[in-house]
């Protein structure tokens, strides 16, 4: 086949919703995930799009992810729960923790919650773009199997511990989506399943020196992202996912791509402070500000957090969505073990 | 006199206390400030120490910093408020505003305050060390005159806007403290002053090239740590603080070293979520994990967020704070015009 194919995000929604559908999940709890995965595609975040199906699917098969999860909180005070996914599906379970976050904020002001016993969460910016569309500031973290060192460390501890944060603004939010290291461990998995290399600095091989080959660095460590401070902020997603949502801690985490450690979401209801109008005036000055901001010699402008993301999915969603040789593999898979017929390229 | 003197903690703090004082600020308010900047020097966070005081006292003399501030609140709900600092000096309002959160934590799970109208707020680890106090763990966020340009940018929009996250931890808590910069806009003032150069990566020049030369990266900009992701941190930071707080954007305030833009702080009840005990343990886990961790060649051990200015605390209690001429020079300073003793040294 070609090294990539095209597919409109309808057909690959249909299609991730059908397999799911086949696995024995409910309707729209597929539908969900559907939605999620391909809007992960849509914006390039390749990493955590339908890539995953066929991973999820094989949770499900293995017996960790819980097809009907009774959902349930173990503990409930007016501003933070915590709340046990009976090992859901991640994108379900974590859903619901951000609406209840939602709710406790429109309540309160501010609303976290809490999750464990779930399994890979997929974006957080979902849940981040969620909670913007409520006029809402968020906060979500999560942590995940260890593939990471602390810094002046060689051996993983720390998964990956992505930070998200949002504001919204006009039509498209201020999201900020990121690893709490150099790069996702997906995109090095990825690099290693393509034989590509990575550049130094982003992992230690397993002696502890720096390596550019991929392989080498899935059996060393990643390195977190801004040296001392990244590994500090990768820390306290360790102490917010791991331990204030009774979940693992990264190292105890089965290695696999559809699990994870523990949800953390919080919502910020911005009119419990100052009016709306308010809020997005100011916010228009200072994004204003950002843009006009003389950029770097051959750059364009400055961009926003989320920004290039954004720009992409409208792409996408006019051209269709490049999906590469193994992804679309993997699909294929998919297809003929559920008797699927594959999304139209 | 010597490149540097030492001065005993309790001395020091004496000196500072009388001093404002004699400035017309209340004693118990005095005092709180005098151990706070005292508490920054005992870590070794210089910047934020002593070197202030001359500083907070111009603020007083310009009548930017209000002696007896009416500090109240502008919205209240059961888990975050907005307050106005009346332009107090800002470790009494954000002090204020820290006992408020933990206040409204231990009622609904979380709190928040928000908090405009205040002078220089110093260290942000020493709100973060009293929420650990109580048990908590906690996010502490403020922005100040812009020093900083966005990733990709070449002019100053933001203040360093540093980033507190706390999380108690047997005697010491797990405190990380930093500016979302490369390094701490005060560092770059004190190596001007005292002519020396600073590595490349940490600032542009006016014309947006990296420089060496403390000088010109005043005149220039000052970069993010870990490129475009603390870049994203820090306009977040931007948006809790000048924007939710109802502040003034960082390009909007006065650049001095006694001026602040807003201050946010959270409080979490960690035993609305677990039981303590459950919390430690786990905590102890996965400390020892860390400082475990094989550490990189040439390197003693892992440490954790704090841990160096924690022994350092130690050593400066036993030993002396050592003061720099510079910071020395404007203590005699203000000892003359207030018509103080010196400590002793």
């Amino acid at each position: 086949m070609r090294e990539e194919v095209k597919v409109w995000s309808e057909d690959l929604k249909n299609f991730v919703r059908r397999a799911f559908i086949k696995a024995g999940i409910k309707k729209e709890h597929a539908e969900e995930v559907a939605n999620h995965l391909v809007l992960a595609n849509l914006r390039g975040v390749d990493s955590h799009g339908v890539i995953r199906v066929e991973y999820y699917l094989q949770g499900i098969k293995d017996g960790y992810i819980n097809r009907d999860p009774r959902i349930s909180l173990v503990k409930d005070n007016p501003s933070i729960a915590l709340m046990n996914g009976d090992m859901g599906l991640g994108q379900i379970v974590a859903k619901e923790a951000t609406n209840l976050a939602i709710e406790k904020a429109i309540k309160h002001g501010i609303g976290s919650v809490c999750t464990f016993n779930l399994s890979h969460v997929g974006m957080l910016g979902y849940y981040g773009l969620l909670i913007a569309s409520k006029k809402m500031a968020g906060i979500i973290f999560t942590n995940g199997p260890a593939m990471v060192a602390p810094w002046g460390g060689t051996e993983k501890v720390f998964g990956t511990n992505p930070i998200c944060m949002v504001f919204p603004y006009e039509e498209k939010p201020i999201l900020l989506d990121m690893a709490s290291t150099v790069i996702a461990g997906m995109k090095i998995m990825m690099a290693a399943e393509s034989g590509k290399s990575i550049p130094l600095g982003w992992a230690l091989d397993k002696e502890g020196k720096q390596t550019t080959d991929p392989k080498k660095a899935l059996e060393g460590a990643l390195l977190p992202f801004g040296e001392y401070k990244g590994y500090g902020l990768m820390l306290m997603v360790e102490l917010y996912t791991a331990i204030l949502c009774n979940s693992k801690l990264s190292y105890e985490i089965l290695l696999t791509p559809y699990t994870q450690g523990g949800f953390y979401v919080q919502a910020l209801n911005i009119e419990s402070l100052r009016s709306f109008n308010d809020y997005l005036k100011d916010t228009m000055r200072l994004v204003k500000r950002i843009r006009s901001t003389k950029p770097w010699e051959g750059q364009e402008r400055v961009y926003l957090p989320g920004e290039l993301e954004d720009i992409r999915a409208e792409k996408r969603s006019k051209e269709g969505i490049p999906i590469d040789k193994n992804t679309w593999n993997s699909l294929l898979r998919v297809a003929k073990e559920l008797d699927l017929e594959l999304p139209k390229i």
